[in-house]
């Protein structure tokens, strides 16, 4: 179902083991860098921030940033500090998130808040997030400062917008695009950006890289959005049905309420009012959303943004590392499978 | 009684109103930025951001950023962008604190997190705390990025500190010394530090005014725990008692355990814990502050830490920014009376 995405082994699902092996060394150094740079004399900093860092994370952004300065053939190590950046920018988000949505469970694991409460979460994402401008400080590059201070400002601003819209029937697909493309796709582009900037490979590879690492941030959260009403917690992590319980407007109840008869609508307004957060109101749910085909069209969303994700890298030349980035982008849409 | 710290004008109370003139101009400018810096397309970040920024603070430290510049004789305006930025860590610092304190008022107004929620409070501090490292990147001094990253990590770090300290009983002077250095006075220090950095008077002229800020940030932070104690809502916008019912371990209860006979130290063990929530428990704790002149040598701790400010701006020459600098320091210290 992802070939019209990728098609560099038909035989096979892709995966993530070709950007693992490309970034290997790479990332190695990056963790070093993770692992020595969460430490502080306040001992709950590194006990609360490990167990996020330390908890099963892809580390998809810091692989990302890796990849992305092979493609431009740079032979140095600045990157790994700034690869660090972004996982600390991204765990700060992870924490506060949790603490925003009240999350119980994240990869497979009790949430930091859950087990240290809200104030540790809030906290120690306010410093792994210092900690990140720290490290980029250190690497004394403005111009890097620039991309990822915004993409942070951004980042804040799609949390925010997506607060706004929970509960709100009324959203639409646009607004919806709007905020994934901030809180997600903002750091997945920014993480890819940077690379070309150490490298100094020039401004065409900075925008292509940009637009690559937004087009694959998109795809990744529309994914994200629909295995939420696919998966369950032994595979994912998360809990079946967490946006649901929470009347996140996501893409598939925008698709299956502007879908839906009369009765249907009505259903999706008190659900996303949070007046039916039964097991079977989620059985409902799903039962609404594959009749729709709301999943299947958010997923061909996702193959889209994908597909915009393999065209940005075309002006670099063939070899590991772009083979790696364009396996990256075909798991990423098949994850849902 | 605040005679031992300064005595410009032994015939009257000190007042911030010199330095509120000395930088009248300034902050004209700097408040210009900050209204401009805190709008978003996303409505919910200027309504909140507004609330606590307009909401009646005295803007100390980007008042303090403004006379450490006219003290350096700094004849340009990068210190308005910079005097901004210092606000939003500021304010980011406090829209979190008051998520993590469950606080209900601040200022003498309801605070945020009870009007809009945890969830905007910890997402609007993360865009504030973003958009100050965009300004400072537009400012393009990786030594003010520096002074200023750090700060922030070191104030998140006090903030865990005292997480982890609150309601240990056990928690000593010197603990507390640490956490207030690191939570008010890194701040205070860094929206100092970086007036001489712009205005390249130099490292003799940066440490004079980064120990003038740590020393008055922490006098300040003293005084607000005495104040914590002595002060009701209607004079200091907070409420009285409230580091007392969160089990705070500040100062005032520290010197009053420590000197008390095994009956008191029952009582500040149960208070600590959080048995002992009571209006009557309350009178007694104050009872036994007042008995162990444990508020009195709170403020006199406070006076030495003023004294070593005053101390700290004698290179300087003399003028209208040295003075309204050191009656700053002494109206500091005179709050309390």
């Amino acid at each position: 179902m992802t070939a019209s995405v990728h098609q560099l082994h038909p035989d096979r699902a892709p995966t993530l083991e070709p950007l693992i092996a490309l970034t290997a060394a790479d990332m190695n150094a990056v963790n070093q860098v993770i692992l020595a740079r969460m430490q502080s004399e306040v001992p709950l900093i590194p006990e609360l921030a490990g167990h996020l860092i330390a908890g099963g994370g892809k580390r998809m952004r810091p692989m990302l940033t890796c990849a992305s300065a092979a493609l431009c053939d740079y032979p140095g190590t600045r990157h790994h500090k700034l690869a660090a950046a972004v996982e600390f920018i991204h765990t700060a988000t992870l924490l506060h998130d949790d603490v925003v949505d009240m999350s119980g469970m994240r990869r497979g694991k009790r949430t930091a808040n859950i087990i240290w409460g809200n104030p540790a979460s809030v906290l120690v994402g306010d410093f792994l997030f210092s900690r990140s401008f720290e490290l980029m400080v250190e690497d004394g590059s403005l111009k890097v400062l620039k991309i990822l201070s915004h993409a942070s400002a951004v980042i804040a601003e799609g949390e925010v917008a997506q607060l706004t819209a929970q509960r709100q029937i009324a959203t639409g697909e646009d607004t919806y695009l709007h905020i994934i493309e901030a809180k997600t796709a903002a750091l997945f582009a920014a993480a890819c950006r940077i690379a070309p900037v150490v490298a100094e490979a020039g401004e065409d590879a900075e925008l292509a890289l940009e637009a690559f690492g937004r087009n694959l941030g998109i795809a990744f959260q529309l994914v994200d959005d629909a295995i939420d009403y696919t998966s369950d917690e032994g595979t994912s992590g998360k809990s079946l049905g967490d946006d649901f319980r929470e009347g996140k407007m996501t893409l598939p109840i925008i698709l299956a309420y502007a879908r839906g008869g009369e009765a249907d609508r009505r259903f999706w307004k008190e659900a996303v009012s949070g007046d039916r957060v039964a097991d079977d109101d989620l059985a409902h749910a799903i039962a609404l959303l594959r009749s729709t085909d709301a999943i299947g069209d958010t997923l061909e969303r996702a193959r889209l943004y994908a597909r915009r994700a393999l065209d940005a890298l075309a002006p670099f030349p063939s070899g590991k590392a772009k083979a790696a980035l364009s396996e990256a982008v075909a798991f990423a849409v098949a994850r849902a499978y």
